[in-house]
This record gives structure tokens, sequence and C-alpha cells, in this order.
């Protein structure tokens, strides 16, 4: 589980007082952002190779209202693996440890040209990496 | 079945050329508002009277890519009603009527201090505005 | 002047129960694509025809707070026309008519390049329709 | 001059390839959080103190397009301070150095009831921080 860290903004808020609920979808970019990072394969790098990954479902059950200043944590795992997309997990935390929000994400891989791409054959060091790292979630 | 506009904005989009999917959720919300104040029950005389209606949680399934400049049309209708609860459903469709994504909510009723809500027990007028729209969209 | 509306929605407030100031920069730009698009020179047809706009500078003078589900109309008029660069002119107007927002932009024009364009003479039917408004609004 | 970190975002950015403008505003808001939490008078602690500080008026230039993935430098100092009014300057630059954008923001100060506060008065420890803060800037 690779942890990333979000400060909640002013701007992020709502006038409820609470954190708005669409921006839970917006560190889970982040997130994810990060977590490619951490595993040598960044958007940037994706990018290069030709990969794009869009989001093609979302989901997010909040647990607990948050808001401006504190500091959420968001772990993130990998839940699917298949040749052509994959599932990510993400538990939100409160500086307290309690959880916040549980959300999930799912992606195909396409090339430039919208067509699917088999990471397992075409980017086997990535799908290698990405493989290792579901292991060790489950 | 309610229907709402949403022209989308040139900074809704990201740099893949597409509306980011965040702004998906946010026109959930703009369809959601419009929908209760077509029943007569907006946001603002809902404040007023004392409920507040945060979002339990979220869905989406991502079907065709939108960009600036389309609009999209958003049909919402009820899934689910309970007494403190409520479940919404979102059919958006570009231009040509193609569905381009589907979204779930699901809403609970608390009053000001946070304390659960019975809709049909202390909002009996507002119950049955929701009851006979749910009824309809079976 | 050209005129637009925008509703505020929920996810444009912050904890302050007010419209975060942020919004006021993206309704600019609703306005002035709705305005362009008026002209006959949409944003798309600006693409289509290679010519770039970024936005140089922007300014913005809060006067009066507003807030969730109020209609605010914005007034677009061009301040200053040079080959290169136009300047605009926001005047955002509550529902009694009351002045609640002062903005203005500065855009250059640019080719897919990045060079400079000049519209006068690359362009002199979209120059001529900015010049006529221009002066209308002077 | 306090300097503060923001990695820009996927979400951010816009069809253009960069980072839509009205993040920059956001930023600026980022920047003037942790300043003023260096200073020892957090938002937070403001509010908890009864002063609202709302935004009066914002300013930027764009110097240089920025994208996803690299991390803007801002640094924040104090340009004006009246009793009732401060004035702040934000340099933001990329990781070259190269300065980005140049923001400008002022900012009244008001308790709960929407009334001038005079800082200078009734909050002295704040507006000696502040002054001490603004002399070393200049």
């Amino acid at each position: 589980m690779e942890t990333y860290k979000h400060t909640i903004q002013y701007y992020e808020t709502d006038k409820m007082g609470v954190t708005h609920h669409s921006n839970y979808i917006r560190w889970m970019e982040e997130a994810r952002v990060d977590f490619l990072d951490k595993l040598g394969w960044s958007y940037v790098k994706l990018e290069e190779n030709g990969i794009i990954s869009p989001v093609t479902s979302i989901e997010c059950k909040f647990v607990k209202g948050t808001t401006f200043a504190q500091v959420i944590t968001v772990e993130t795992s990998i839940e699917e693996l298949k040749n052509v997309k994959i599932g990510l997990n993400y538990i939100m935390k409160d500086g307290d440890g309690n959880v916040v929000c549980k959300g999930k994400s799912e992606h195909c891989f396409l090339d430039a040209s919208g067509r699917f791409i088999s990471i397992a054959k075409e980017f086997p060091d990535f799908y290698k990496v990405l493989e290792e790292t579901f292991r060790k979630s489950e």
C-alpha cells in the first residue's frame, strides 16, 4: 500500500462547511499519479510510451465528513489486474486514522489511436511491476 | 425523468483533450439541484426547512468521451426511496443521443445537528412528491 | 454588450457560505466563449482555423458576495483591440441588478507553433467583427 | 519571502495541454494559507478569533505556460498593509527558476457580522507579525 498525503484546501470546501464530495475523486487521481510514479511508471512516462489510461468507472463511499486544513492520507492498492484493464482501491483516512472515504477506479489501456493495448504483451516490464504490486496487496 | 442540460466548459477539459472525469460528478449535482427544484423542493427550500442531504455514495460508468462545447443532457430519476435515504440515477447523453455516462448517488437526510430525519414522518409533503416521482420512474 | 447567464452551483461555494472567488474567473471564460460564439467566431471555429488565444492576464474586483442558486448576468465587452492582442471587460450582476464583480482579461493570438498571429492581416473577417463590436462598446 | 510548493495535477490542465489559468488563483490561496500558517496566524486560528478575510481583488499576469507534473514554487510577500486591509504579492516559478506567473490579492478584515475590523487595534499581536514581515519584504 502506497501512501499519499493531501492537505484539504479552502477552495475544496462548500457552504455546508465540509469538503465538497467531487474533490475526493480528484484526490484519488492525485494518489494514483503518485502511486504509479513510485512504481517507476509515472503518467509522464506512460504518455511518452504512447499509453493512455482513461478512467472507465469510479466509485466512492463517503464515511465521515472532512474539512479545510485537515491532512488526508490516501492508501492506493491494486484490486484487479487484467491485460487491458486495471482496478484500483483507495482508502482515505483523517489524521486520527478514521476512514473518511473508500474509493475505487477502473482504467483501460489505450494507444494514441484509441485501440486497446495489452500491457502484458506490449509493455511486459510495466505489467511485471503491476503484477508484483498486485500480489503484495492481496 | 427530468432533463437537465449542461454545456461543457473549456475549464472542464484536461490535457487528454476530453472532459475530466471529476466533472461528471458535478453535473450530477447540477441535475439533482434542478430535479428537486422542479419537484418544488429546491436545495434552498430544504435548507430553510433544516434538511441537510449529504452525498453518502457516488458511482459513475464512463461510456463515451466528451469534450468542450458539447451540450450534455442529464436525465435524473429516483432509484430507491427509504425513510432516511434516497438513491438517484443519472443518464447522460450527448447531442446525438449516445449515452456518455451513467451515474448513481445516494443521500441521507439529516437535521442541522446531524441527526437522521425520517422524511416520511417529518416532511410528509416532501415524501409524497418523492414517492409519486419514484413510482412514475419504475 | 453581450449578456450571459450563470446559475451558481453548490460546488462553487466555500465554507464561508459564499461563492469561492476562483469561480468568477471561470464565469469570465464561460461569458467569453458565449461572446465569441455570438460574434460567429466560436472557440471551436478559432481552433479549427489554427488560432489559439491564451489568457495573458486577468483581473477581478469583488464588489458583493454571491451564493448558491443565484443567477449571475455577465456583460462582456471589448476594452482594447490590437493586432496581436485583445482586452475584454466583464460586468457581473446579481438578479437585482447589483454589480457583484468587475473583471478584465487580456489575450494574445498564437498559431499552433506558438508564433504571434496578426488577426488584422491573417483573419481580416474576424478582425472586422471584433472592430465593429469594439466601436459599439466605446 | 515564504516559499510554498504545488505539484500540478492532471485535473488542473485543459485541452490546450497546459494548466488552466483559473488554477493559479487557487495556488495563490494555497500559498496564502501556508504563509499565514508560518506566521503563526493560520486561517483556522483567524476564524477561531472571529476574523474573516475575504478576497476583495485579484490579479494575475501569466508569463509562461506550465503543465502536469511540474512543481511550482510560490513566493508570497506583503505588498501593502493597512488597518483594515492587506495586499499580497505572489511570484510563481517553475523548477528551472523561470517566473511563470505574477499575482496580487487584496483582502479586508471583517468580523462575523460583516463589520470591518481594525487589526492594529483589535488584534495587535497579529498586526505586529504582519508589520514585521512587511518591513522585511520591502
